[in-house]
Protein backbone atom coordinates (compact mmCIF):
# COMPACT_ATOMS: atom_id res chain seq x y z
CA UNK A 1 0.00 0.00 0.00
CA UNK A 2 1.21 3.42 -0.82
CA UNK A 3 1.54 6.22 1.71
CA UNK A 4 -1.46 8.44 -0.08
CA UNK A 5 -1.56 10.48 3.27
CA UNK A 6 1.54 12.10 3.53
CA UNK A 7 0.59 15.63 2.33
CA UNK A 8 -3.07 16.74 1.96
CA UNK A 9 -2.37 18.14 -1.13
CA UNK A 10 -0.32 15.32 -2.38
CA UNK A 11 -3.76 12.96 -1.47
CA UNK A 12 -6.06 15.36 -3.71
CA UNK A 13 -4.00 15.31 -6.47
CA UNK A 14 -3.78 11.52 -6.25
CA UNK A 15 -7.39 11.34 -6.12
CA UNK A 16 -8.07 13.66 -8.52
CA UNK A 17 -5.75 11.44 -11.30
CA UNK A 18 -7.80 8.34 -10.43
CA UNK A 19 -10.80 9.93 -10.98
CA UNK A 20 -9.68 11.66 -14.22
CA UNK A 21 -8.70 8.37 -15.38
CA UNK A 22 -12.17 6.81 -14.72
CA UNK A 23 -14.14 9.31 -16.62
CA UNK A 24 -11.44 9.04 -19.63
CA UNK A 25 -12.55 4.91 -19.24
CA UNK A 26 -16.36 5.93 -19.60
CA UNK A 27 -14.76 6.11 -23.70
CA UNK A 28 -14.48 3.05 -23.88
CA UNK A 29 -18.18 2.49 -24.44
CA UNK A 30 -17.73 3.86 -27.82
CA UNK A 31 -15.30 1.83 -29.62
CA UNK A 32 -17.39 -0.87 -31.52
CA UNK A 33 -16.22 -3.94 -32.42
CA UNK A 34 -17.24 -6.52 -35.41
CA UNK A 35 -18.99 -8.54 -32.96
CA UNK A 36 -22.34 -8.27 -32.37
CA UNK A 37 -24.79 -9.09 -29.98
CA UNK A 38 -26.52 -12.30 -29.56
CA UNK A 39 -29.50 -10.97 -30.81
CA UNK A 40 -28.18 -9.02 -33.70
CA UNK A 41 -29.36 -5.76 -32.18
CA UNK A 42 -26.35 -3.84 -33.00
CA UNK A 43 -22.37 -4.19 -32.54
CA UNK A 44 -20.62 -4.65 -29.22
CA UNK A 45 -18.43 -2.04 -27.62
CA UNK A 46 -15.56 -3.09 -26.00
CA UNK A 47 -16.27 -1.87 -22.50
CA UNK A 48 -19.34 -4.53 -22.34
CA UNK A 49 -17.02 -6.61 -23.89
CA UNK A 50 -14.53 -6.05 -21.09
CA UNK A 51 -17.25 -6.83 -18.93
CA UNK A 52 -17.80 -10.22 -20.02
CA UNK A 53 -14.88 -11.48 -20.20
CA UNK A 54 -13.99 -10.77 -16.88
CA UNK A 55 -17.69 -12.62 -16.17
CA UNK A 56 -15.81 -15.57 -18.42
CA UNK A 57 -13.02 -15.63 -15.89
CA UNK A 58 -15.22 -15.52 -13.15
CA UNK A 59 -16.85 -18.47 -14.09
CA UNK A 60 -14.85 -20.95 -15.84
CA UNK A 61 -12.05 -19.93 -13.57
CA UNK A 62 -12.02 -24.02 -12.49
CA UNK A 63 -10.87 -25.05 -15.48
CA UNK A 64 -7.24 -23.03 -14.86
CA UNK A 65 -6.61 -24.10 -11.28
CA UNK A 66 -3.19 -23.44 -11.26
CA UNK A 67 -3.89 -19.51 -12.29
CA UNK A 68 -4.06 -16.77 -10.06
CA UNK A 69 -7.90 -15.72 -11.33
CA UNK A 70 -7.75 -12.37 -9.48
CA UNK A 71 -4.83 -11.35 -11.76
CA UNK A 72 -6.64 -12.62 -14.67
CA UNK A 73 -9.67 -10.45 -14.17
CA UNK A 74 -7.12 -7.34 -13.86
CA UNK A 75 -5.78 -7.78 -17.27
CA UNK A 76 -9.05 -8.01 -18.80
CA UNK A 77 -10.79 -5.40 -17.24
CA UNK A 78 -8.02 -3.17 -18.27
CA UNK A 79 -6.12 -4.56 -21.56
CA UNK A 80 -8.78 -3.16 -24.09
CA UNK A 81 -8.33 0.77 -22.05
CA UNK A 82 -5.90 1.52 -25.67
CA UNK A 83 -8.41 1.32 -28.09
CA UNK A 84 -9.65 4.60 -26.80
CA UNK A 85 -7.24 5.83 -28.70
CA UNK A 86 -6.25 3.06 -30.57
CA UNK A 87 -9.83 1.87 -32.09
CA UNK A 88 -10.73 -1.86 -32.51
CA UNK A 89 -8.39 -3.67 -34.85
CA UNK A 90 -10.80 -6.48 -36.51
CA UNK A 91 -8.87 -9.41 -35.79
CA UNK A 92 -9.07 -11.19 -39.09
CA UNK A 93 -8.29 -8.04 -41.07
CA UNK A 94 -4.68 -8.04 -41.86
CA UNK A 95 -4.58 -4.60 -42.77
CA UNK A 96 -6.34 -3.10 -39.75
CA UNK A 97 -3.52 -4.84 -37.92
CA UNK A 98 -0.58 -2.47 -39.58
CA UNK A 99 0.57 -0.43 -37.11
CA UNK A 100 -1.51 -1.65 -34.57
CA UNK A 101 1.62 -2.35 -32.11
CA UNK A 102 2.59 1.10 -32.37
CA UNK A 103 -0.75 3.44 -31.78
CA UNK A 104 -1.17 0.53 -28.90
CA UNK A 105 1.81 1.60 -27.24
CA UNK A 106 1.36 5.46 -27.86
CA UNK A 107 -2.24 5.00 -26.44
CA UNK A 108 -0.85 3.27 -23.71
CA UNK A 109 1.67 5.89 -22.31
CA UNK A 110 -1.16 8.45 -22.55
CA UNK A 111 -4.43 6.45 -21.06
CA UNK A 112 -2.41 4.72 -18.27
CA UNK A 113 -0.21 7.61 -18.00
CA UNK A 114 -3.45 9.78 -16.55
CA UNK A 115 -2.81 7.27 -13.52
CA UNK A 116 -1.10 8.28 -10.59
CA UNK A 117 2.70 7.16 -11.39
CA UNK A 118 2.72 3.89 -9.69
CA UNK A 119 -0.91 2.75 -10.45
CA UNK A 120 0.27 3.45 -14.09
CA UNK A 121 2.74 1.44 -14.35
CA UNK A 122 0.93 -1.19 -12.48
CA UNK A 123 -1.66 -1.35 -15.23
CA UNK A 124 0.71 -1.14 -18.27
CA UNK A 125 2.53 -3.85 -16.64
CA UNK A 126 -0.83 -6.07 -16.90
CA UNK A 127 -1.46 -4.60 -20.70
CA UNK A 128 2.27 -6.00 -21.36
CA UNK A 129 1.77 -9.17 -19.71
CA UNK A 130 -1.79 -9.56 -21.79
CA UNK A 131 -0.18 -8.83 -25.14
CA UNK A 132 3.39 -10.63 -24.20
CA UNK A 133 1.27 -13.70 -23.72
CA UNK A 134 3.72 -15.75 -22.34
CA UNK A 135 2.61 -15.98 -18.30
CA UNK A 136 0.17 -18.71 -17.69
CA UNK A 137 -2.36 -16.20 -16.27
CA UNK A 138 -1.63 -13.99 -19.14
CA UNK A 139 -2.20 -17.40 -21.59
CA UNK A 140 -5.26 -17.71 -19.76
CA UNK A 141 -6.99 -14.37 -20.40
CA UNK A 142 -5.94 -14.08 -24.06
CA UNK A 143 -7.88 -17.61 -24.11
CA UNK A 144 -11.04 -16.16 -22.53
CA UNK A 145 -10.48 -13.21 -24.98
CA UNK A 146 -10.79 -15.72 -27.87
CA UNK A 147 -13.67 -17.73 -26.41
CA UNK A 148 -16.35 -14.58 -25.73
CA UNK A 149 -16.48 -13.89 -29.19
CA UNK A 150 -16.79 -18.01 -30.45
CA UNK A 151 -19.95 -17.71 -28.15
CA UNK A 152 -21.41 -14.40 -29.18
CA UNK A 153 -20.69 -15.22 -33.34
CA UNK A 154 -22.15 -18.74 -32.41
CA UNK A 155 -25.25 -17.76 -31.00
CA UNK A 156 -25.68 -14.75 -33.30
CA UNK A 157 -26.01 -17.36 -36.34
CA UNK A 158 -22.40 -16.52 -37.89
CA UNK A 159 -21.86 -12.78 -36.70
CA UNK A 160 -18.18 -11.44 -37.61
CA UNK A 161 -17.42 -14.49 -39.47
CA UNK A 162 -20.02 -14.69 -42.06
CA UNK A 163 -20.21 -10.93 -42.22
CA UNK A 164 -16.47 -11.32 -43.36
CA UNK A 165 -16.65 -14.33 -45.03
CA UNK A 166 -14.03 -15.35 -42.41
CA UNK A 167 -12.91 -19.39 -43.51
CA UNK A 168 -11.99 -22.22 -41.55
CA UNK A 169 -8.02 -21.91 -41.53
CA UNK A 170 -8.18 -18.72 -40.12
CA UNK A 171 -10.44 -19.17 -37.35
CA UNK A 172 -8.86 -22.48 -35.91
CA UNK A 173 -5.72 -19.98 -35.95
CA UNK A 174 -7.81 -17.69 -33.79
CA UNK A 175 -9.13 -20.12 -31.56
CA UNK A 176 -5.33 -21.87 -30.92
CA UNK A 177 -4.39 -20.69 -27.90
CA UNK A 178 -7.58 -22.06 -26.27
CA UNK A 179 -6.07 -25.23 -26.59
CA UNK A 180 -3.41 -25.19 -24.30
CA UNK A 181 -4.49 -22.32 -22.07
CA UNK A 182 -8.32 -23.90 -21.33
CA UNK A 183 -7.88 -27.58 -22.51
CA UNK A 184 -11.10 -28.68 -20.95
CA UNK A 185 -12.78 -26.16 -23.46
CA UNK A 186 -10.98 -27.04 -26.62
CA UNK A 187 -13.44 -29.86 -27.49
CA UNK A 188 -16.02 -28.06 -27.26
CA UNK A 189 -14.06 -24.79 -29.37
CA UNK A 190 -13.62 -28.15 -31.80
CA UNK A 191 -17.48 -28.70 -31.98
CA UNK A 192 -18.43 -25.32 -32.26
CA UNK A 193 -16.39 -24.73 -35.14
CA UNK A 194 -17.80 -27.46 -37.11
CA UNK A 195 -21.16 -27.07 -36.75
CA UNK A 196 -20.87 -23.33 -38.01
CA UNK A 197 -18.72 -25.14 -41.04
CA UNK A 198 -21.77 -27.26 -41.60
CA UNK A 199 -23.85 -24.07 -41.27
CA UNK A 200 -22.20 -22.01 -43.80
CA UNK A 201 -21.50 -19.60 -40.94
CA UNK A 202 -17.34 -20.40 -41.60
CA UNK A 203 -16.26 -20.22 -44.83
CA UNK A 204 -14.70 -24.21 -46.03
CA UNK B 1 -12.03 -26.73 -5.98
CA UNK B 2 -14.46 -29.15 -7.44
CA UNK B 3 -13.92 -32.24 -8.62
CA UNK B 4 -15.22 -31.64 -12.26
CA UNK B 5 -14.02 -34.43 -13.52
CA UNK B 6 -15.31 -37.84 -11.55
CA UNK B 7 -17.23 -38.14 -14.97
CA UNK B 8 -17.25 -37.38 -18.74
CA UNK B 9 -20.56 -36.46 -18.96
CA UNK B 10 -20.65 -34.81 -15.75
CA UNK B 11 -17.88 -32.64 -16.65
CA UNK B 12 -19.64 -31.63 -20.17
CA UNK B 13 -23.24 -31.41 -18.50
CA UNK B 14 -21.18 -29.23 -15.76
CA UNK B 15 -19.11 -26.36 -19.03
CA UNK B 16 -23.03 -26.36 -20.60
CA UNK B 17 -24.06 -25.02 -17.76
CA UNK B 18 -21.56 -22.46 -17.10
CA UNK B 19 -21.51 -21.79 -20.86
CA UNK B 20 -25.56 -21.19 -20.94
CA UNK B 21 -24.99 -18.58 -18.38
CA UNK B 22 -22.45 -16.55 -19.89
CA UNK B 23 -24.58 -16.53 -23.24
CA UNK B 24 -27.75 -15.31 -21.28
CA UNK B 25 -25.11 -12.84 -19.57
CA UNK B 26 -25.09 -11.10 -23.48
CA UNK B 27 -28.47 -9.97 -22.64
CA UNK B 28 -27.49 -7.15 -19.97
CA UNK B 29 -25.96 -5.41 -22.61
CA UNK B 30 -29.51 -4.30 -23.69
CA UNK B 31 -30.39 -3.02 -19.85
CA UNK B 32 -30.80 0.40 -20.52
CA UNK B 33 -29.83 2.81 -17.31
CA UNK B 34 -31.46 6.50 -17.18
CA UNK B 35 -27.11 7.84 -17.01
CA UNK B 36 -25.99 8.67 -20.05
CA UNK B 37 -22.39 8.37 -21.01
CA UNK B 38 -20.13 11.16 -20.37
CA UNK B 39 -20.32 12.55 -24.04
CA UNK B 40 -24.19 12.29 -23.87
CA UNK B 41 -24.49 10.14 -27.13
CA UNK B 42 -26.86 7.34 -25.80
CA UNK B 43 -28.17 6.30 -22.79
CA UNK B 44 -25.23 3.82 -20.30
CA UNK B 45 -26.51 -0.04 -20.35
CA UNK B 46 -25.61 -2.23 -17.18
CA UNK B 47 -23.42 -4.19 -18.58
CA UNK B 48 -20.55 -1.36 -19.67
CA UNK B 49 -21.82 -0.28 -15.98
CA UNK B 50 -20.66 -3.23 -14.17
CA UNK B 51 -17.08 -2.85 -16.20
CA UNK B 52 -16.90 0.84 -15.16
CA UNK B 53 -17.64 -0.47 -11.55
CA UNK B 54 -15.26 -2.91 -11.31
CA UNK B 55 -12.90 -0.96 -12.88
CA UNK B 56 -13.33 2.09 -10.33
CA UNK B 57 -12.74 -0.66 -7.56
CA UNK B 58 -9.48 -1.50 -8.82
CA UNK B 59 -8.25 2.02 -9.13
CA UNK B 60 -9.73 3.31 -5.36
CA UNK B 61 -9.10 0.15 -3.95
CA UNK B 62 -6.83 2.23 -1.69
CA UNK B 63 -9.32 3.77 -0.36
CA UNK B 64 -10.79 0.81 1.24
CA UNK B 65 -7.39 -1.09 2.30
CA UNK B 66 -9.44 -3.21 4.88
CA UNK B 67 -11.56 -4.50 2.29
CA UNK B 68 -11.09 -7.70 0.07
CA UNK B 69 -10.53 -6.36 -2.97
CA UNK B 70 -11.11 -9.22 -5.12
CA UNK B 71 -14.30 -9.81 -3.57
CA UNK B 72 -15.64 -6.47 -4.38
CA UNK B 73 -14.75 -6.62 -7.80
CA UNK B 74 -16.81 -10.42 -8.06
CA UNK B 75 -20.12 -8.65 -5.97
CA UNK B 76 -19.87 -5.61 -8.79
CA UNK B 77 -19.24 -7.99 -12.00
CA UNK B 78 -22.52 -10.14 -10.99
CA UNK B 79 -24.71 -7.57 -8.90
CA UNK B 80 -26.72 -6.06 -11.92
CA UNK B 81 -27.43 -9.59 -13.79
CA UNK B 82 -30.87 -9.51 -12.54
CA UNK B 83 -32.52 -6.75 -14.07
CA UNK B 84 -31.74 -9.01 -17.40
CA UNK B 85 -35.54 -10.37 -16.12
CA UNK B 86 -36.49 -7.38 -13.47
CA UNK B 87 -35.26 -4.21 -15.72
CA UNK B 88 -32.88 -0.95 -14.14
CA UNK B 89 -35.66 0.70 -11.53
CA UNK B 90 -34.00 4.15 -11.65
CA UNK B 91 -32.62 5.04 -8.54
CA UNK B 92 -35.22 7.80 -8.16
CA UNK B 93 -38.24 7.03 -9.04
CA UNK B 94 -39.81 5.70 -6.13
CA UNK B 95 -42.53 3.71 -8.17
CA UNK B 96 -40.39 1.78 -10.42
CA UNK B 97 -38.89 0.60 -7.09
CA UNK B 98 -42.19 -1.00 -6.14
CA UNK B 99 -42.19 -4.73 -6.09
CA UNK B 100 -38.38 -4.41 -7.17
CA UNK B 101 -37.55 -6.75 -4.27
CA UNK B 102 -39.43 -9.32 -5.41
CA UNK B 103 -38.81 -9.23 -9.32
CA UNK B 104 -35.30 -8.97 -8.66
CA UNK B 105 -35.52 -12.57 -6.16
CA UNK B 106 -37.35 -14.10 -8.64
CA UNK B 107 -34.31 -12.72 -11.45
CA UNK B 108 -31.83 -13.95 -9.27
CA UNK B 109 -33.32 -17.28 -9.03
CA UNK B 110 -33.61 -18.09 -12.82
CA UNK B 111 -30.45 -16.35 -13.93
CA UNK B 112 -27.85 -17.61 -11.18
CA UNK B 113 -29.68 -20.80 -11.71
CA UNK B 114 -28.88 -21.60 -14.85
CA UNK B 115 -25.27 -22.55 -13.10
CA UNK B 116 -24.09 -25.50 -11.96
CA UNK B 117 -25.25 -25.69 -7.74
CA UNK B 118 -22.45 -25.05 -6.52
CA UNK B 119 -21.83 -21.97 -8.62
CA UNK B 120 -25.16 -20.32 -8.75
CA UNK B 121 -25.01 -20.18 -4.38
CA UNK B 122 -21.60 -18.86 -4.78
CA UNK B 123 -22.91 -15.82 -6.83
CA UNK B 124 -26.15 -15.50 -5.52
CA UNK B 125 -24.16 -15.17 -2.25
CA UNK B 126 -22.16 -12.46 -3.53
CA UNK B 127 -25.62 -10.36 -4.85
CA UNK B 128 -27.32 -11.49 -1.45
CA UNK B 129 -24.45 -9.66 0.12
CA UNK B 130 -24.44 -6.42 -1.99
CA UNK B 131 -28.24 -5.95 -1.46
CA UNK B 132 -27.97 -6.80 2.08
CA UNK B 133 -25.05 -4.22 2.21
CA UNK B 134 -24.04 -5.33 5.69
CA UNK B 135 -20.43 -6.36 5.05
CA UNK B 136 -17.70 -3.66 4.58
CA UNK B 137 -17.09 -4.81 1.41
CA UNK B 138 -20.87 -4.66 0.20
CA UNK B 139 -20.77 -1.55 1.47
CA UNK B 140 -17.51 -0.48 -0.57
CA UNK B 141 -19.26 -1.96 -3.81
CA UNK B 142 -22.63 -0.44 -3.07
CA UNK B 143 -20.71 2.80 -2.34
CA UNK B 144 -19.12 2.61 -5.90
CA UNK B 145 -22.56 2.16 -7.03
CA UNK B 146 -23.43 5.44 -6.15
CA UNK B 147 -19.67 6.83 -7.50
CA UNK B 148 -19.97 6.22 -10.80
CA UNK B 149 -23.46 7.75 -11.94
CA UNK B 150 -21.82 10.69 -10.10
CA UNK B 151 -19.03 11.38 -11.95
CA UNK B 152 -20.83 10.49 -15.02
CA UNK B 153 -23.92 12.73 -14.65
CA UNK B 154 -21.30 15.77 -13.44
CA UNK B 155 -18.88 15.16 -17.03
CA UNK B 156 -22.33 14.97 -18.76
CA UNK B 157 -23.78 18.44 -17.35
CA UNK B 158 -26.35 17.30 -15.46
CA UNK B 159 -27.17 14.08 -17.21
CA UNK B 160 -30.26 11.66 -15.20
CA UNK B 161 -30.05 14.73 -12.69
CA UNK B 162 -31.58 17.40 -15.03
CA UNK B 163 -33.14 15.45 -17.15
CA UNK B 164 -35.50 14.17 -14.14
CA UNK B 165 -35.12 17.56 -12.26
CA UNK B 166 -33.66 15.61 -9.15
CA UNK B 167 -33.38 17.50 -6.05
CA UNK B 168 -30.30 17.79 -3.41
CA UNK B 169 -31.92 16.13 -0.85
CA UNK B 170 -32.51 12.97 -2.64
CA UNK B 171 -29.15 13.50 -4.11
CA UNK B 172 -27.32 13.81 -1.02
CA UNK B 173 -29.58 10.37 0.14
CA UNK B 174 -27.84 8.29 -2.44
CA UNK B 175 -24.69 9.62 -2.19
CA UNK B 176 -24.87 8.93 1.77
CA UNK B 177 -23.30 5.55 1.69
CA UNK B 178 -20.18 6.85 0.22
CA UNK B 179 -19.13 8.85 3.18
CA UNK B 180 -18.44 5.72 5.56
CA UNK B 181 -17.72 3.27 2.97
CA UNK B 182 -14.97 5.31 1.32
CA UNK B 183 -14.63 8.81 3.66
CA UNK B 184 -11.34 9.75 1.44
CA UNK B 185 -13.76 10.34 -1.03
CA UNK B 186 -16.25 12.19 0.77
CA UNK B 187 -14.95 15.91 0.18
CA UNK B 188 -14.48 15.01 -3.46
CA UNK B 189 -18.79 14.06 -3.54
CA UNK B 190 -19.46 16.99 -1.85
CA UNK B 191 -17.81 19.09 -4.41
CA UNK B 192 -19.76 17.85 -7.25
CA UNK B 193 -22.49 18.02 -5.37
CA UNK B 194 -21.76 21.69 -4.85
CA UNK B 195 -20.97 22.39 -8.19
CA UNK B 196 -23.93 20.74 -10.04
CA UNK B 197 -26.62 22.60 -7.61
CA UNK B 198 -24.66 25.86 -8.61
CA UNK B 199 -24.77 25.09 -12.23
CA UNK B 200 -28.37 24.14 -11.79
CA UNK B 201 -27.91 20.51 -12.55
CA UNK B 202 -29.77 19.77 -9.53
CA UNK B 203 -32.52 21.27 -8.26
CA UNK B 204 -32.69 23.37 -4.66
Amino acid sequence: MHDVTHSHAGARDRLERQLAFLVEADRLKGVLRQTTLCDRSRAENSAEHSWHLALVALVLAEHAPDVDGARVLRMLLVHDLVEIDAGDAFAYDASANVGKEERERAAAARIYGLLPEDQAEELRELWDEFEAGETRAARVAVAIDRLQPLLLNHHSGGGSWKAHGVGRAAVMRRMAPIEAALPSLWPTVLDVVERNCALGHIAP
